[in-house]
């Protein structure tokens, strides 16, 4: 059992825990609780560690079978983890790698295209409620914060083993790319635009959403087959993300439900 | 100017900020930022507090003209601060009195009434929303998260100034005493339920969301008229409550559109 936060273990996990460029050069990422242990395909457990009191539990006892795992003291499990109330268990997962050309020529595919989202919560519930709505992948812009931070895979709620999620490097390229082959490109904007449910989302579709505080740029706005626009009644001037993502992404799962 | 943090005022800021009961036994609470400052009625505004750097800026010369101000040190101002970079002014507003007859009689008024929301930015988003959606009022019951919490107010981004909020000491009476006056019930559940938009929403209605770890009680979902289900595709088991709340209230935008 390692009961001293000076370990090397414990150090490279708290590394890893808060840096992404760490994470990246190993390819690594960490989930915490339970139900995340669970969810992770089981090729892309690399290894798990658990508190001393979690394992103690009965209902835990054959949770690990065959698993390599290592025992932590409670009191240093406490330091490591992101949360105040730390379920115990946390688990060092491989980061996917998607296929791109597999993923992005879907037959009546529907994609989140992201340009520079800054709210982890934002992202990590762009990407639940993706897979729930039933689209293809999420492509996101080089600044957009980073998918494998700990906020952010705890916002998924297991989607991110789930959901393609592709960081472009060339965004723009990657929208005309898309476009060519008959993708239609929808921007949430405030400029003279139609109301979103005014469109038909059969066919294949993606929707561009802009940074939190700023909107989408005007080079990525302008990339756009056509504006489209939440109607907001009150002094409402905008929609989270989030919020404007979750409406545009079950208006296609309703119209593909045939209602 | 207020330079040192034992100053009782700043005392007293702190502990607003901080305690709910403070708060409420006071009447008051406190927005932070320059929006926040300027979409406050008028009359609701108690107090300003704006940080030394704030001031000394040309274009805030006239923004507090004929209001009471006190001025803080840069680095008081941060101590009583809920932000990591404070915008520098901080209002303390009186907490609004709805008026519940008004409020929750309206011709087809449309209501979200939530049971045990705990996440603050949930909260403050089922607002901002809701006011963007048209929704009449939120009513909440009693171990709900206290919305004049800073999170919270913060993510209502000025909604709190606008949406009637109530919170219910009898939360089963009023969805009683509302059904009588004609307001439809739903519960999302996953209980054998029909799909959020097989319902016509274009009289007075309701939706009843749970707590984001466990749902409705049963009591609450049994005061429902109807189940509804909002479908998900994937492994996702729920969509977090604010996204749940956005896909029912603006179901109800669409079809008053006439969509």
């Amino acid at each position: 059992m390692i009961t001293s936060t000076a370990n090397s273990q414990i150090k490279h996990l708290v590394l890893l825990m808060k840096k992404a460029k760490a994470r990246k050069e190993e390819g690594v990422f960490i989930v915490e609780g339970r139900k995340m242990f669970e969810e992770a395909p089981r090729a892309w457990i690399q290894k798990v560690y658990v508190a001393e009191s979690f394992l103690q539990e009965e209902m835990h006892k054959h949770l690990l079978d065959g698993i390599e795992y290592e025992v932590l003291s409670d009191s240093v499990f406490k330091v490591v983890s992101d949360t105040q109330t730390p379920q115990g268990i946390l688990t060092v997962v491989s980061m996917p790698e998607w296929n791109e050309t597999e993923v992005l020529v879907k037959e009546n595919g529907c994609y989140l295209f992201l340009e520079s989202i800054q709210d982890p919560g934002n992202l990590g519930t762009m990407l639940r409620t993706g897979e729930g709505a039933g689209i293809t992948a999420v492509i996101a812009n080089q600044t957009t914060v980073d998918l494998y931070n700990p906020k952010t895979v705890r916002s998924t709620m297991g989607s991110i083993y789930r959901v393609p999620f592709i960081v472009a490097e060339d965004f723009y390229g990657k929208i005309t790319d898309m476009q060519k082959k008959g993708v239609k490109f929808y921007a949430a904007h405030l400029k003279e635009s139609q109301m979103y449910d005014a469109f038909d989302y059969q066919g294949a579709c993606a929707f561009l959403i802009g940074n939190e505080g700023n909107g989408l740029t005007e080079k990525t706005a302008d990339a756009a087959d056509a504006y489209i626009k939440i109607p907001m009644e009150g002094n409402v001037e905008s929609l989270n993300a989030a919020i404007a993502a979750t409406i545009l992404m079950y208006e296609v799962n309703r119209q593909r439900r045939g209602r």
